[in-house]
């Protein structure tokens, strides 16, 4: 940068920060109407109004903003143009990036000594916006690493209970219909830290980041299954990816039979290594690691089998020393993703709470949001389209007074299901069992901005 | 791979082969029923039925069924098992990429020599499922190059008829009230090669690829155009972008008070920086070099600017050699995708074919197809949900016997237009006008099952 531009740029930030300085800022009090719940809590039709926000933009003042020397459209630079205006910039790609300034939007991931193909990593909800999760992000369970697949040798069998035991190659699957469908997946895992008996400080996808949504495209199982003939004692199918661990869980027939998929496509391209390549097993709504990656089987049976990865992992131990088992649909839950720990709360004014709502058993049907650890709660905006079994963003717009507070959000999904509190959740299973968490959750901002994960 | 797993493989090949030549394959006569237009289109509804398929799938034999070595769930990896399920795989990542077999699924782009930052890329429509375009993928347009934009520095100025002319640091923008909005971007230049005399042999990308579909996240402009006050006289909007093109189009304010909004995230994560990063203005359903990237002001105006990439660029020469001017909205269309030039039908039998339909003026309502020139069609399956303004995938079910046939799609919007023939949409412009091409689209297959890009 030149001494020049940069004499201008502080010229610009001197004035602009006199403005700012000035900027009106209605109190609280003068939005009595808008109110929706208590402190500071607006109603979800306020976010289009005018007046509202001051959120800390700079007025340029009317003599500097009419002074500004802009292009009249005629591809000129103006003098006061940025210094990545004034040369050519780089040149297309066959497969882009995102941008260098983003290399901190990241998975955060930790793996056992030794085994660093197992483990799990997360999607950074508290830096991503909307419902898909972009596919360099989706988060990652594996038991036992990526294998890399040569998709013109593998294929998928059914057989078992069936009239005609078949095989399908990758290039006969892509000749069948498809279907697509936006979904979210969910580790049985996620949020497990809540189990614990104090509040983990961690980012919102540290907390809650092993759940992600694309939109998926494959072949409906059910066709498959009506292909092979299904035989009248058939109640289970057994899912077997073609990983190191030959991962492995037994599925309701009568699922398979639903909405089951067998996904080729993640967000438009062929899915991604982590995520199942050449194909994965998707079961809307259901925990994570049934949806079976690296798809290779699929054996009918009357009964499951008792898999490994559905006795030593992935049950719930009851406080009574039993434990429960195929478990398997997640449940209606929500978390707040901005204001969140590690996102700083800069002074007193407009904010928008935003988070994530989604449910296994159908669409979100609403988003309750409290700013007062639960004395009195809010209706969220929901963003359209409300997709089942898929993320719901939620937003609600709340004008800060700078005092210590606790915000929470709670769902209610289409069956009338609701989050429960932490403590009721907790009451249910034995000490620290991690599966299945769908509590409220509360985030407590403190007046110095800083954001904690605290237990209410 | 060992001999022995060598030979196994190449036993079940046999026996496969055995089996795939005795595989029944309905005629299309026997599912009269099921026909809804002439030479094989079936009813959209037959797309779940059991028994039209047989694609060519393998039966595996009762015998080799039964069998099959399978994991009993027990993390115990079969005799018959592949490679790659013999040792752990890799490991984790903090930002994923699609998997070394995909590496053939890019953007094309060509360049003008010495300006390598001027031209296009597109995106390969027909190697890619659903709706929605990765990132990695999105079609690229640039008249001087991606500018490397440091988003500390970058600021959205709002002047001109307003009351407070205002500046917006990324930062700001943050803070405000966000929204998203699954939509489209189509160059206006899509397509165009259609527009000339003969043929051109590409893909479907290739002819149209200069189209993506994103999920989009941001602020909605009106909201900031409200805080500034936009005065009495304002009527138009000229938006400038941050590259060393200044590329600048007017907007009329009317659709700036719309469904106009300051994108910020595409799929989720920071806009890419071929999309704009850190910003860029999205128009939904206008042509795509006004929904300009790398936004850094918005002039309210008057009148039009008559910007150099409005007059010299994109503008629609008439056969009475005026151009038209402010040309904006894309219209409704649709292109089949599978089959396309390039993806080669093996034989006769059951296909689906499968296209992209999408409306500037808000949601497609219908999509017919023909596989007899245009004699007769048939209402394809369109996949939910259907979004305005957004790309909308369109299916249904062929059985195709083999003979040379013509397959056409045809659109319509929910506000009734409907895609003209190309001769009908050639006749409205000068020879070889590129711009807004819409027109219906045909593709032969030949009794070899090469396809071809043809004019009926």
């Amino acid at each position: 940068m030149s001494k020049e531009e940069n004499n201008e740029l502080e010229r610009n930030k001197v004035e602009r920060d006199r403005l700012a300085r000035n900027k009106v800022e209605r109190p609280a009090a003068e939005l009595g109407s808008e109110m929706a719940a208590g402190n500071g809590l607006l109603d979800r039709r306020t976010l289009l109004r005018a007046g509202v926000l001051a959120a800390g933009i700079a007025g340029l003042g009317a003599g500097l903003g009419a002074g500004l020397v802009h292009a009249q459209g005629d591809g000129s630079v103006g003098a006061d143009a940025p210094a990545w205006m004034r040369a050519p910039g780089r040149s297309f790609s066959s497969y882009g990036m995102p941008s260098k300034w983003q290399e901190k939007v990241q998975r955060s991931f930790m793996v056992a000594p030794g085994r660093a193909g197992t483990g799990s990593s997360r999607t950074p909800l508290e830096l991503l916006e909307g419902t898909i999760t972009p596919n360099g992000l989706h988060f990652e369970r594996h038991h036992n690493g990526i294998p890399d697949i040569d998709p013109s040798r593998h294929e998928l069998v059914i057989h078992g209970m069936v009239k005609s035991p078949l095989a399908f190659s990758v290039e006969t699957l892509m000749r069948y219909p498809m279907e697509s469908q936006v979904r979210f997946v969910e580790c049985a895992g996620n949020s497990g830290g809540y189990s614990q008996p104090q509040p983990q400080q961690a980012t919102a996808g540290g907390l809650n980041g092993l759940i992600s949504c694309s939109e998926w495209t494959g072949v409906r199982l059910a066709t498959l299954l009506a292909e092979a003939g299904v035989t009248r004692e058939a109640k289970w199918v057994v899912a077997e990816g073609g990983d190191a661990a030959a991962m492995s869980r037994s599925v309701p027939l009568e699922k398979c039979l639903d909405d089951a998929m067998i996904a080729l496509y993640q967000n438009g391209e062929a899915i991604r290594p982590e995520q199942g390549y050449p194909m994965r097993l998707l079961l809307p709504g259901f925990e994570g690691n049934m949806n079976v990656k690296w798809l290779r089987r699929l054996n009918v049976v009357g009964e499951p089998v008792n898999a490994r990865d559905e006795t030593a992992h992935y049950t719930e131990l009851m406080p009574n020393g039993k434990a429960r088992q195929y478990m398997l649909m997640q449940g209606v839950k929500s978390a707040i993703v901005k204001p969140s720990f590690g996102l700083t709360m800069k002074g007193p004014g407009f904010y928008e709470v935003s988070g994530l709502a989604w449910s296994g058993a159908g669409r979100v049907s609403k988003v309750e949001v409290s700013a007062d650890g639960g004395k009195s709660w809010a209706a969220a905006a929901l963003s359209d389209p409300i997709l089942p079994k898929a993320l719901t963003r939620f937003r609600l717009a709340w004008q800060w007074d700078g005092r210590p507070s606790v915000l929470m959000s709670r769902a209610t999904d289409e069956k009338g299901n609701v989050q429960p509190t932490r403590a009721a959740w907790v009451a249910q299973y034995a000490p620290g069992q991690p599966y299945h968490f769908n509590g409220i959750q509360s985030w407590s901002v403190e007046a110095d901005g800083t954001v904690k994960n605290v237990y209410v």
